[in-house]
């Protein structure tokens, strides 16, 4: 039996949005999977540790740790530990936040920086590869088509301003 | 700030299989959220349980660790855990391999499958609410989507013989 059989909890006759959501739990997971591989053999790192780079790349200027868990739609607990184990590394840093004593922001460092933009690179790679089969149309369409999901999910309380 | 806006690690001119790549983990990501939170706010459980009971009502006869784990995507070492938990819960049970003596088959208890049962349908409920924005055309065009996408990247190392 292959995994293009597999369904997990899906019966027969199930509705189709479970269908939907098994669909989209696979792809992505073949795809994260194969990405935390190459994470860890090219440059052992993990995907939270990437992503928190990513995010911090993205955000230059810093963010608050709440808005960083907030952006990448996990915890607060776990972020903490990443981003501890991050500075340790000298990878970012911690900064106080102007006027608000008990808070900080978190920004990389240009070590940090340096190091992302090697890693986005070859992660850029490894999707293009893994995607390499499927083609440009296709790929449009369910872009398309997952920003309308998206959009149909989209919670309010999950703003982050900045 | 609106997270339909954020993507991580995108820039404006990235390739369109990243630009892919990160709505559908974004996408997967927000659904799976709000599962986890219904889990565990109306079942007390943990997704991963979920995903390993689900496993096990489908193949009802059993299934031995590395197949579960090769179905779940998972590491063998994650199972173990939550296959010891359930255990001790009375949820599953481990039976002997005729013919292997160092290998054994897990397998839902009648109370496991009951249970799983009930969590099953209201997980179902909970996807259709989540999605009931989506159209049904929408979603049959993203489902024939994705499984273009599975199965382009399907790797034949992933398949469980059963």
């Amino acid at each position: 039996m292959n995994f293009k059989d597999i369904d997990l909890v899906q019966e027969p006759n199930s509705k189709s949005s479970l269908r939907l959501w098994i669909r989209l739990l696979k792809s992505s997971r073949i795809i994260e999977n194969k990405l935390r591989d190459k994470l860890r053999r090219e440059f052992s790192t993990t995907m939270p540790r990437f992503d928190v780079m990513a995010a911090l790349f993205r955000f230059e200027k810093g963010l608050k740790m709440n808005e960083l868990s907030k952006l990448l739609m996990v915890s607060n607990g776990n972020v903490t530990g990443i981003v501890d184990r991050l500075v340790k590394d000298g990878l970012i840093v911690r900064m106080s936040v102007a006027g608000d004593r008990r808070a900080f922001e978190v920004r990389l460092t240009k070590k940090g920086h340096q190091e992302f933009s090697h890693q986005a690179q070859q992660h850029e790679a490894w999707v293009d590869e893994m995607l390499a089969s499927f083609c440009e149309k296709d790929s449009e369409e369910l872009l398309q088509k997952l920003d309308g999901l998206i959009s149909a999910l989209s919670d309010p309380s999950l703003e982050v301003k900045k």
